[in-house]
């Protein structure tokens, strides 16, 4: 666990993700999760969007995110993204979101997928994808 | 030009439609005319929806918008929808949103479409989507 | 508990609420939750964006959604609503997201929310907002 | 016209931002010339949040956008950003949105933005965001 690969994943607050209590809302985080994931499978040289090409997809079961700290727009943020948990039809992502500036946490968060096929049906995963957890970068 | 057919779709801002202005971001008037264009084509009885499944699209080559008053969280807005112009593969539609219960004005705008099949190829559009225009509710 | 009250709110699936996946984007879920959170203090006396202005807000601090089947443009969503658990400056509501159509289950969710002032300091939940739960339409 | 200053923002179409077409929705151009509007003035030492804060505000009045060519999630998509015309109470933003890969023009649009105060009455702009057009990187 020690060796629990994560990657970092840094942008700006954009204006449109903020609401009129001026900080961003919290469906973005939601947003930002799955770009941390998409970082996180491209730096793992398993690209989502070619996995989708090659007819297997992630659909998304689940979703929990704990909001500890308003993010605002202009602030840079990183999402930290791992492998929470990896079975051989479904996959765990954890998130942490933290103030890229000053390292506040903003948010903690996870996301369940399931592997389908391009009929919807539950898949396996596929050998490559399934090498996410322990590749280096 | 008197008997334009005009089709009015009403729903209150969304809170997350809002940005730290505390107005209705500028960008969710764009996703407005496009579900008063939705509704548009729905009560003409030539729903979107099932255009896709026939294996026709409506790309968006352009917009326009210009906004006259902004838009509070929780007011009802009612986008009205016409069509401006209509020719064998393109077609332009018209918007006027109003407060809902004051008859404010708030923005108007246009946004031009092309008819393309599955490959994205410019296409005729299939003659049902053509009575749009003139269709009587 | 027989009693509870429950507030349903209804409306099509938005074409910009779809991803490629050809269904409704799981974040936007957390928007529709939202709005079930809003109809639900209208009908209630206790409108939200009245709140706002009395100086009160309610920041959300978590939220957790289980999806249980896709949602696809065009369909209209009924989102159930109702107030879970009530405490002096926290609150939490519960979801149920049908198909207003067929009644299938869409997803279930949940959001837990915090009374805080206008300087972001946790504060009591006002009175008028704390007969949410017990009133009647 | 050889000196006019243009700031290129680069960043990565995001899944949420596709729709069933399976292309970036038409909205997220907006919010991107957005961004591309923030970074600019960030690197014009003009910073937006700033000029919120000292209570003036530029609100929009005015979109067009041309599409030319569709985005896909994961491309990298540039925004080249410059001021189109500047007046005294007025700001009109140029923008080209390029594939960040092989250069393919994606879209062009411009957005018209108005000046004003606190209380949403039309001002002067400030003196250090009127050197925006002439600022040097």
């Amino acid at each position: 666990m020690g060796e629990q690969r994560i990657v970092e994943t840094t942008f700006p607050v954009r204006y449109a993700e903020t609401d009129q209590m001026q900080i961003a809302h919290h469906s973005s985080y939601v947003v930002w999760m799955e770009e941390g994931r998409s970082e996180f499978m491209r730096q793992s040289g398993a690209d989502y969007a070619r996995m989708e090409r090659s007819g297997y997809f992630f659909a998304v079961t689940g979703i929990q995110v704990r909001y500890l700290s308003p993010a605002h727009y202009g602030e840079r943020v990183t999402v930290r993204t791992w492998v929470k948990d990896l079975r051989s039809r479904q996959l765990t992502f954890g998130y942490e979101i933290v103030n890229a500036e000053n390292g506040t946490r903003l948010a903690t968060g996870q996301s369940e997928l399931v592997c389908t096929d391009r009929e919807g049906r539950v898949a396996r995963i596929p050998e490559m994808w399934r090498k996410l957890q322990a590749a280096d970068s």
